[in-house]
């Protein structure tokens, strides 16, 4: 039996918020603790490209994920964490991988399908109108960024599923021609994934505009967490907790003792004013200690800089000599 | 004025031969040696693997391809020559420029229209049937083999014309969002390119198997010319020099005035089989001191992996500052 070996993408656009928090970034930094885990993590800034974002704000973004990782704890001994674009070893298998990759495949990718779906809807005559060649060929690249570390288990939600099956069949064709040299991948769907809510109750996301800055101060915390959208009982009236954005805020911070005590204040009727209150203590007192080293590593880039840069040394001491191993399996050789 | 940089892929595909020498090796080297252009020469061996090759096929034809051009007297010292997949900078230009590339340049690609018409022909329902990501999307590694080197000029056969002016529309694209950047390149067409016919008189190909290895020992070199089509014209009767593969062949190799002294042979009615030895004779003192050399090459491929290891260094040196600026472009930055 090998050791199963777990790789975790993290996007680099937008600002970390709760919801990033709750559904990726605690279980990947609890995961990332485990001695007996292989685990690599990695920031897909490549990625980010295919999303035409601003240069600053891609930028931005990389420090401001990675600071965020660092400071909640993610354990940068025993896992592995770099910089997607600090691995020249994954473009070139990237491009490797496309010569094994037909391109009826990424005709069927749900992302590349959804954009035409769009166009149709829109009423363009040209379904792939807006589509670049990074947003299609991105299953490629993802495929190179799993088989470059012969990953074994893929923590994705079920929007990815397919992307990791598309490594898999890409890493056998590659095998059929050229030997058993890639891993086969497997995705793994955390059913349980904690999906929250955002300010408007529909799922907190940058685009939706609802979402909370993990790391707002604690006045700007306070100010989002009391606009909270929340139906119209008054105090004293009792109120369910299913369908309650605060209590399932609460409920993603809270130990079980809490949880069950602030289900008893529902059923007392608690006011909603107190409720954002005890929300927002609760979920302050939780992350204020890692907002300062936050804070920190914002003011230091170059702290987290040679994190990074550490990690990118780790990754490709195993990417280098594998990626040889595969060019010298197509006849990308040296000489003599 | 700024000097103009001229760039020429090889394809590393195949055993080099005469009508290889004729249309492209001859006239590359001869560029080679001209101190007043600054010239970039490749191999292309990733393109290479868009063809699906046989692994030890792309190796050997490498270690044949760049022997042939080092023993026919490539400057290396004033051209830089070097491998492809020694440039990790190319694949990593490659996946930024692909997030600057419409999907829809890429379906108007001829090569891949043609690999569609085909399947159409075939009477195949998927148009994509059997074509790679390799081959549909060779036109974005063509355009980071091109930019990357800030090439201004590039010699290309008709077919490529199309290849250079995309990546002429990437860079223009990349520059309208990221400022200016990427340095446009021209299609230089050569219309005098000569173009040998093969044994059966079509042109001389790999694929139509009618072709003459340019480095055929002297006994196989006049067995193949002895085999060479003509029409069944008697000795002593005038022949025409027009449509004569012997006679195009001759002057490929031949001064003016062995030209004219030819010419004046086959107005007397010269006997194709002396025909035929002279032009063995030709072609034979012409490539024997290369021949040697080659050989030399062959049985020392640590020789001709060091001259490719030195021009990759030296590209290299021209990439990596040029890929940090165009990384710092679009936002991929060191942090801090």
């Amino acid at each position: 039996m090998t050791q199963d070996i777990y790789l975790t993408g993290i996007t680099t656009t937008g600002t970390p918020h709760i919801g990033n928090y709750v559904g990726a970034i605690r279980p990947g930094i609890e995961a990332s603790k485990d001695p007996t885990k292989k685990n690599y993590y990695f920031l897909a800034d490549y990625h980010a490209l295919a999303k035409n974002e601003d240069p600053d704000k891609i930028s931005q973004s990389t420090l401001e994920i990675s600071a965020a990782w660092l400071a909640l704890g993610l354990d940068t001994q025993n896992a592995i964490f770099y910089r997607q674009s600090d691995i020249s070893e994954i473009p070139q298998l990237n491009w490797i991988l496309a010569s094994m990759t037909a391109k009826g495949l990424m005709n069927r990718a749900h992302s590349y399908k959804a954009a035409v779906a769009t166009n149709a809807q829109g009423g363009n005559k040209d379904p792939d109108k807006g589509i670049t060649m990074a947003l299609y060929s991105y299953p490629i690249l993802m495929a190179a960024d799993i088989l470059m570390f012969k990953a074994t288990k893929v923590p994705v939600g079920r929007d990815q599923k397919q992307h990791v099956e598309m490594a898999r069949d890409i890493a056998q064709r590659f095998n059929h021609h050229f030997g058993d040299v890639l891993v086969l991948p497997d995705p793994l769907i955390d059913a349980d994934t904690a999906v929250l809510a955002g300010l408007d109750g529909r799922k907190m996301s940058k685009s939706y505009n609802n979402a909370i800055p993990l790391f707002a101060d604690a006045t700007r915390l306070r100010k989002l967490i009391m606009k909270i959208k929340t139906n119209s009982l008054e105090p004293g009236v009792p109120k369910e907790t299913d369908g309650s954005t605060l209590y399932d805020m609460y409920k993603a911070f809270a130990t079980t003792q809490e949880t069950m005590d602030i289900e008893a204040r529902y059923a007392d009727g608690i006011a909603w004013g107190e409720m954002k209150q005890l929300l927002f203590e609760l979920i302050n007192d939780h992350i204020h200690p890692a907002r300062e080293e936050y804070e920190r590593l914002m003011g230091n880039p170059a702290i987290v800089e040679a994190e990074l840069l550490q990690g990118a040394e780790r990754a490709r001491e195993v990417a280098a000599p594998y990626l040889a191993e595969i060019r010298d399996a197509i006849g990308v050789r040296k000489l003599g």
